[in-house]
């Protein structure tokens, strides 16, 4: 049983100016915090979410038992990441669509629904927004930020953006910037999502529709690429879903596999919001912190004045572990100290989330360093 | 410049029962045939096609300067299969988009295009119905059977099937089955034609549309798993289309690889047929000779009596070396004499049809060696 998360919101009526030229103002940030911060201030941990994921980090909400936060095995009262000594903030970013301003909210300079409005933001951008939250807080420096995947990005971008104000930077299954097949499947997945007619260019909420046909082809290519190979064909293979007999049909479901994909794309066509998913996607494209060095990651992570740490998971190909080893290379050639994990994991890109015990007693000791450090 | 090819096309009055319990007659097969066959019937090489590809394997159309055939550099006079010594037959499969009968032709029970209505096909059927195009050219036994990818489960299949008819099989990037991967990827782009509303439950002919956005989704899904990673990287890296300035736009185009894959996705909604590309899939993941075995490959191909080539590729992740190494093993526990080439590739799958001075010398080596049996 865990423990009970109670959501906040916070104002921001001053704009945010945003990469990409425009700036937002009259905003929310949906958050949440567990702990307690300590006398010194000296113990916030910053944690920072992927595509799928929000403010609700860990724990439960009252009266919902099964509404535990995504990374609650990871964090709590005992857990690897301990709220009994460290104050962790979730905050949900910029565009999403789970308590935070997004696509689907008023737009105060035309007082209708942003919906294609909504501008692009980026990793650089959520970062600027989390440090007001701090600022808000009374939080002056971390003693770690932390995240996994699009997280993990984040985790990288607060020790170079504001790196007086980040002590340790916990990258988990990341990467310094997307490939070119990573923007491949983004591209796919939005294209889907663009062509559906009932996206309505954006504007589906001012017809009473969602687009849910691309939503479900989006999240259908993102559960390919969470997957390893292995687990893949561990958990379905080529199993039938009903029984020994074929069907011989191109529509009807034949196999395990095909029946968990529409499944997993029906649900999350229920609750995701499509504007979201071209805006987060987008941020990965963008994030690319050696491209103001020509391409040069030493010379961005030169700006790093935090300690590091790396994990990644063998299996994982969406973020493959030769990424990691990229950060932890150029780290490394900036005399910057840096731990990193490479984890002998089935799971794929999926098991940052997982339960790897290897995995979870890496960062129980990474976090039991920091809170040494700050006791 | 290439030879001149000259496409045929024969009719079948006799109904050609399937593996799904239907059958179809009065139906078409599209075929080339390149050399000459020889007195004694005995240097015929049929070549089967994958997805998207037809009977015009080699040789360019009168008039057609640039219309070479899709192993135009494997075979031809003096090429790796090399026409001045085999009698070389392309054959498009049933349920194709390209000559022979299909989903797009009409029903001869109803007198209505079958659309929805054609019966699914299977890698057995095609080789069935290749089986009596044979027959009719007055050809017994093949000195070769050949195809990559798909073409090589046909490969595979009639070295089991008609075992007496075949000397050799050649199955180049192939695989004994899909894997759980494989049939997601072909149920996603499955899906997007299906849902796309302009797929009219695959009777669109009656309503004068295309499902081209479902097409498109399908195109570039498939493009990703042909490529490699190293590749797309190489190719395309994170360049952006339009100069050095970031647009930040989550629909413009922003990255190369962007542009590729959008311009690979009409252009191929240009021309394939989105019942084909339903069927075609499906038949590659019901292929599975083990099934019939409870799932024991070796006793699958005890049926086999040819001499085999595989030839897997380091790179190709959709089908990849592990897989073909399933074949060798599974052959040589049943003492049949196999050749293995894996040759590394950076290409991916894509690789099958590319001009791997190393690939194309495995292969004129082989058929060298039949060439001389059959002397």
């Amino acid at each position: 049983m865990s423990f009970i998360a109670t959501p906040s919101s916070m104002h921001f009526e001053q704009a945010l100016p945003l990469q990409g030229g425009a700036s937002i103002h009259h905003y929310e940030l949906a958050y949440e915090t567990y702990g307690e911060l300590n006398a010194e201030r000296s113990n916030a941990v910053l944690v920072c979410h992927a595509l799928n994921a929000s403010h609700h980090v860990a724990g439960v909400y009252a009266d919902q038992p099964r509404s535990e936060g995504w990374w609650d095995n990871m964090i709590g009262p005992g857990k690897p990441v301990d709220t009994n000594r460290f104050f962790v903030i979730g905050v949900n970013n910029l565009g999403s669509c789970f308590g935070s301003t997004g696509p689907m909210h008023e737009n105060p300079d035309t007082g209708r629904v942003y919906g294609a409005d909504f501008p692009v933001v980026t990793v650089e951008d959520w970062v600027d927004a989390q440090a007001r939250l701090l600022d808000r807080l009374g939080i002056t420096r971390l003693a770690a930020v932390l995240g996994g995947s699009l997280g993990g990005m984040q985790a990288l971008c607060w020790s170079l953006r504001h790196p007086e104000r980040v002590a340790h930077a916990v990258v988990v299954a990341s990467a310094p910037n997307l490939n070119a097949e990573n923007i491949a499947f983004n591209e796919v997945a939005r294209r889907a999502i663009v062509t559906d007619p009932d996206f309505h260019g954006g504007n589906f909420y001012d017809h009473g529709v969602v687009p849910r046909r691309g939503l479900r082809i989006a999240r259908m290519i993102g559960h390919i690429t969470y997957l390893s190979d292995d687990v893949m064909n561990k958990k379905f293979g080529r199993q039938l879903r009903d029984g020994l007999e074929l069907k011989y049909s191109t529509q009807d479901i034949e196999f395990e596999i095909e029946s968990y994909l529409r499944y997993q794309g029906d649900k999350f066509s229920d609750y995701f919001d499509a504007n979201t998913y071209l805006l987060i996607t987008r941020a990965l494209d963008y994030f690319d912190p050696a491209r103001a060095h020509a391409g040069n990651l030493t010379r961005a992570l030169a700006a790093s004045q935090a300690k590091y740490l790396l994990v990644s998971f063998s299996t994982d190909w969406r973020f493959a572990p030769a990424r990691s080893r990229e950060i932890v290379k150029s780290l490394l050639e900036n005399q910057r100290r840096v731990s990193y994990a490479e984890i002998d994991a089935p799971h794929g890109h999926d098991a940052f989330l997982l339960d790897d015990p290897r995995y979870l007693g890496v960062m129980r000791s990474y976090f039991e360093s920091i809170a040494k450090e700050i006791a």
